[in-house]
């Protein structure tokens, strides 16, 4: 049995509320359990240098967590004077993600960043800031649609992300904090609401483990997302 | 009349939520209007090297903006790898507004970090952060005291923190942020319950002005701050 | 009895050298008692990147201290890879207080920066490199207008600073080293000749203070300042 | 076909030069074709503050390129003054990867660094430093055994690494720059030599791909993994 | 006697390897004895600012040194965060002494970087890296030269450098890493093939030495250096 | 003729004034015409951490520059976040050099800090921050004796600098900024009063130059520094 009383196929529950932040022109606060996500996207007419002239656009992630989201108080990144490389890996994953379901040449010059800020952690805040940070750019997709700035959301599939690990021998979908500090494998999945994979990160605890296990938890992965898609098609109302 | 319509004494809708993160030892959510800042304190083992073998305690604040807080996305000050001089101002400030109402031997060598962050900004959020960062620190005491670790919370007094400004001429109470875009000065008050200094920052916007509007204003704020502190109380049940 | 002897309205006895520095448009060597202060203006062409092509000019200030100005030798500031947060707000209070007299807009297109930088520290040296860099600002547009450049100084008002404090109940102006560190309050004034506000900065040090005892220090400080714009025209020539 | 003329399922040339390093307890020179990775295990008797006193030892890794290894010259990190979030994403994979098959209890209160510094790139720099990092460390351990400082090579396993990738629809073992570049899957496997799996990290680089392709890179990978497993033993003299 | 065995005007084993890098447009790997350096030159279109449209070249060097080419691991600059200043020095030399034989003028308007990586270091390793460093910049003029980009190489000299010291009491040429820790003068002379002075560098060790003992060392220099120069020759093919 | 219609052996007009600091241990504000230096001594009770316990002593400087000492502003380390290349090496060679001449196991395990920042530069900085440098070190060295922390002043020797160039063809002594922007050798002599070396330095600037006209700079530096000597005995009143 799970800690948390799941069953091994079981989300925690999952709430998504777009339009959470005043001033963006995108965002989402998401929880999955007791980890909550402030997911904001801003539109910046200016591109990256490297893309300047070419007449597409470009959107990236930052990735934050306040100081006291976690059991014990972390250094706040800003007075430490850098990011953590943990937190430069999790922002890479998050751009590229969702730069995999949208048209970089539809949305022209411009670049659209999603800062995915975790107000409280309780594992899988890489998972939810993608699934989240999905919601809230496609909420200023659809802003810039109502401007008139885009005739279409330039986006070509859905995309979120779900953590599965080996509990004492079994494989199980979302862990939490609990969970995750005592699992044999840790498991993040990217992957299209079809189960096209994105981006797979899999990685071996304590001892490396079978080949098998990886398909098991990726078979609970694809169930998993396909869930939290319907989730955020009804969060944007386009079901 | 003030763009908000509100009157020059009214201070903005106010609430106060204890307890509203799940690991800190302390916490507030606070609202001044749409001004957003979870206040959490933190209860570290270690002193500063300074401060080491002296039998006293300490307490430090930090201060933090989301980077879609405001109304046009701000660098992140972890990525840009230092804060900026105007975040250091803050966290110097609300350090020094809370540590002038504890008692630092009472407290033994330990150290509270009190972590301000701005969900969302439309002026205040100094104010705002003082004025949660107070209860959040209260209720991080309170839990000491329950744990047997304090016999009394080493608080020696409340407070408090308003912002005034000249507006058209008019000295008014809690500035939003289309009010402190076009006020002719931007005032400060850390207060105790009763009136008493803790800190006064007052400057000039476009011109210098008449020491007599320095106290017009200083008397907007005692008033606006003895209502805080009434809702500190409230807020922290000590009517 | 004050420590230094002073009566309580007593300046320290001050002295300024106008054109002490071969190379800047504008300097000023200031003494206030054994605090040392050499101010530099300079004149650049380029404004910072957010006022380009607007016609408005721009004044800044750095603020820096010798290593060994002090009584223990501080850290160099170069060699740590950052400025302190104390040095960060001071050199923002000088720049703001030396902008709140310039008519920018009739400065034209160009910066002038105002370095300011502690040979010898002895209490106040914020208050000195305020009324320091006054004159050098003013001779260095002085030497624009010698120039052709300008057809006019573009200053409106003249502008200095003193600090006060609460020395054993009593309220006493320009406080030395000796007497900063056991004031209850310390605060410092920049106003114009006339005692109209620029800025205003109190803190109580150990326990809250009386709004009455900052009437006291601001009468204190406005008859001080009006001494010192006297020392700064007369060092300007201007009598 | 393959533009380097390769079976689908075929590894470059590898060659791995143990003791290549003059200074280091351990080191290999490893060679993927044209990409050339210098691995020194290096023994330092100070483990990381965090693990201090509890007995067990500790590996990492570090990475770095010079700066003309590749096509075009990049910054030198040193110079820019950070490493950037891939060189810390690649060094951090190292470390994980390494330390899956060590001992850490078994190697007593020390730490030892593995540098893998890329000579020459030509794709696959991990999965090279990986493989020769393993070699390295390998080597050290032997020689802390010949010096009697410890009684046996506290490794539990081989662990080697390979990249797979879809090349216009087939799945390929071991991508060299010109096949990464068009590839449209980026997949890096570390295994032990009987398929266990340590990491696996799989990119869709234009659109997402099918559950299925990961499956068949695996196999590949699994093989390709036994190979340099093969060469490890060699290089140590091991069979 | 030397602790090399070396005769006191011998040169360590040198040899020099042009075209060591696939990817840079020139390059050499030197070897001093058991030094070891790898110099690569990078054409950049771009000069840096203060150049820009001056119709001008400028040619620059960057010195690194992997962790443990030393005896004991020495800390990555990249993870530090900053260059020693030790690298600083030897960087502004390398760059120094190469731009002294270049016809800045006669390279129009680019940029050479030269890269100067110590593999392995046994003492000399700024003298091996300008010795080097010529030729990879050399051979990058000779590809410019056959593209047709430059009609001829706007070398006007050639250069070499070389160390002495004075090892109980007699000066010695090409000190290694034993004979280095040990000398009582340590010198370094950058010359160019007919003896004339680029950059001298001595420092006594322990104890001032005499003016006679530098003149010594000079002699000394030359000879090396002029030998220096035929290797370089030699491995450019150009005599 | 030199531009400042100087004699080639002459020195430009030199003034020490030892004790012109209040706070510090030793100090010296020197002049070398229009080039002033304020170099402070300051006794710290720890040395370094790698000369922990054994009992010997450390003397290091630091350097630096106002951002206005020059003709034209530079901008302030501090604020730029490190310290150039030349602040690097230029302390670096301040600090070999006082140290060449002190006995550091005779001066107990402390650390001396020398601080020397240039007020107002036009040429010659570095050699009149060691020789105002040695003068604040003997200073406090003088101080700790009559404190009775010392038995007598560890210094073995005295030590003094000055630079030489070769202006249109001609060695002169002690160059003005002037002098040294249009000077084809710079060079810079560390000696002992008796002539010893401590440390030379010399760079052709646009051509490589004769080894003769290093030794006719070294005459004229030896008969300079003899005379810089006989000045700093008269300053530290030990004639």
């Amino acid at each position: 049995m799970r800690p948390s009383g799941r069953a091994a196929d079981a989300l925690r529950p999952v709430t998504l509320e777009p339009g959470f932040a005043k001033h963006a022109e995108g965002s989402c606060f998401i929880r999955f359990g007791d980890t909550h996500v402030l997911c904001t996207a801003s539109v910046d007419e200016r591109v990256p240098p490297w893309l300047r002239g070419q007449g597409r656009g470009w959107v990236t992630a930052e990735y934050g967590m306040l100081p006291r989201a976690t059991h014990t108080r972390g250094d706040r990144e800003a007075a430490r004077g850098k990011q953590s490389g943990r937190t430069q890996e999790i922002q890479r994953l998050i751009g590229r993600s969702l730069r995999s379901v949208v048209n970089l040449k539809g949305m022209g010059e411009m670049q659209i960043k999603v800062d995915c800020d975790v107000i409280q952690a309780d594992g899988g805040t890489r998972c939810a800031s993608i699934t989240g940070g999905y919601v809230a750019l496609y909420q200023a997709f659809q802003k810039l649609v109502s401007l008139g700035v885009l005739s279409a959301v330039p986006m070509t599939d859905e995309v979120a992300a779900v953590s599965c690990g080996i509990y004492k021998g079994t494989p199980v979908l979302d862990l939490d904090y609990a969970e995750d500090s005592s699992a044999d494998a840790d498991s993040n999945f990217v992957m299209t609401a079809k189960g096209l994979i994105v981006e797979v990160q899999t990685t071996a605890e304590e001892h490396p483990f079978e080949q098998s296990q990886l398909t098991a938890m990726m078979d609970l992965a694809t169930a998993g997302i396909a869930e939290l898609a319907t989730k955020q098609r009804a969060a944007l109302g386009l079901d």
